[in-house]
């Protein structure tokens, strides 16, 4: 037997609102007509898909079950827009993808300057740590995403975009006040971090064996970018904040040689094996914007 | 009999790290002298504080120690400072502050200049929205808190900061594309909004009784903002945002009447109620710099 398609669409709003009751309202149909459906997907695969907990979660089984529910969806919307996009102005495809915070600040702002071209296609963003996007991917709540991770999650494709290069800076003042000859005093100097995850400054660190005594936190890519400039510490950040910085004096790299304070980040898109028309614009858009911004992966 | 503050200091630590080993290798101390700590310290209380789950998790009574855990260790580390700087140079006094997304991407960001000046301290912000707020205010995971939410968490004081007005706007090529004579197509037109919590451009679109057909979301503030000026969708952006973009042409209002398009959010500062100059700094800072961006309280 064949998983119906308002079976699965019942169970991924479970998923997605967490009571039977919400997901009864957010389908305009009665509570019992949710249940009913969770129960006949139940029977026929022989095991319990839903947690009856608060909120309701699926469960390891039911997880396989919201993402085929998930992928079908794309699949139906797409095929109902293709087959008369004149009959349905109302099929809108939702394309939800995790994108890391640096990304998203900044070259993947190219991809919605794209998206904003788009007729019927309803962009949502995540932004999650690699860890999270994996998750993700797997539950099928997002159909791709831009993360350093390049171990493929099962059933998704995986595609190198380029190197994201972070290099240490901080604001002239900064530097002046914690200058030492011709070094820098790197222990009392403050640092910002993104958060308590956000390891590159202290990957910096541990290469000169030192531990700093004040760690700032701003766990939004623009605005530890900008407390940055305002003199909270240093750190290191994306090229494409960088550089400009750089040029324009607002920033300035830390004493040393260059390449003792550069980490490169590749990236990559992770993505659902789909044949989806919608997804395979989306890919490509991704990977024109980041041909225009990350560096060429180094040949391993 | 009253708690140590080793003992305090370790139940922290497995609150923040979620194992005893990972606490023990926090404190520089073994796994069983953390075990015993968290023994003792149940021996008094007369009841489990931790649950020994992966991860460890505070109990409901736990959870006051723990608030009380960082509060003590907020006060012993000013005492130290206040007793002999220079015999203690390590003294460095965190502060976790929770702020709303908004606030961070504009107004907030002249507390971010202050605090650079000065010594000892390390700022921990958290970006976090008003329901979350306060439970990491009643957690004792944030000392303060910028939020719009006036019900004060126990133990807290709440100050009105001033409202951060919200407007209605979208590039200009994106309302020439869905204007229709002289009113706009609502349902037609693409919105653009935080996430699914986020409720303002909804407040905008049920006082015309409209659903829109594409709603993108955008979780981030300033990539929020550039994904609006990019032509993704309209949206309400906040003043500090919204206005030199009016200025300089690259946003501009929807058409009707710009009251029917506005929103105005109040902004509170919530803050435990402790006798800390390092806190009291800090709310001075973050009243001048809400006085300087936001607007008056309207009196109720």
């Amino acid at each position: 037997m064949t998983p119906q398609p308002a079976q699965l669409e019942a169970l991924v709003a479970i998923a997605d609102q967490g009571s039977f009751e919400a997901a009864a309202k957010a389908l305009h149909v009665t509570a019992s007509a949710v249940s009913q459906r969770i129960r006949a997907l139940e029977t026929m695969a022989g095991q319990v898909l839903v947690s009856r907990t608060t909120p309701c979660r699926p469960t390891a089984a039911g997880a396989a079950y919201v993402r085929l529910g998930r992928q079908t969806r794309l699949l139906y919307d797409e095929a109902r827009l293709a087959v008369d996009d004149a009959d349905h102005p109302d099929v809108v495809v939702g394309l939800a993808v995790a994108v890391n915070a640096d990304s998203l600040a900044t070259w993947f702002r190219d991809v919605l300057s794209v998206v904003a071209g788009w007729d019927n296609v309803a962009l949502r963003l995540r932004v999650e740590d690699q860890a999270w996007s994996a998750d993700l991917l797997r539950s099928g709540e997002v159909l791709a995403a831009v993360t350093s991770d390049p171990t493929p999650v099962q059933g998704c494709a995986v595609e190198p975009l380029g190197v994201l290069r972070y290099g240490a800076a901080a604001s002239p003042e900064l530097v002046e006040r914690w200058r030492r000859g011709r070094g820098i005093d790197w222990e009392r100097m403050p640092v910002v971090v993104f958060n308590e995850k956000d390891e590159l400054q202290h990957q910096l660190l541990a290469r000169r064996g030192v531990t700093p005594r004040v760690e700032h936190r701003v766990p939004t890519s623009t605005d530890f970018h900008e407390a940055v400039r305002r003199g909270l510490g240093w750190c290191t950040l994306p090229e494409p904040q960088l550089l400009p910085d750089l040029e324009a004096g607002r920033l300035v790299r830390l004493p040393g040689r260059e390449q003792d304070h550069r980490i490169d980040v590749p990236l990559y898109w992770q993505r659902w094996r789909l044949d989806s028309p919608v997804l395979a614009r989306l890919t490509e858009s991704v990977h024109a914007a980041a041909r225009a911004h990350l560096r060429r992966p180094v040949a391993s």
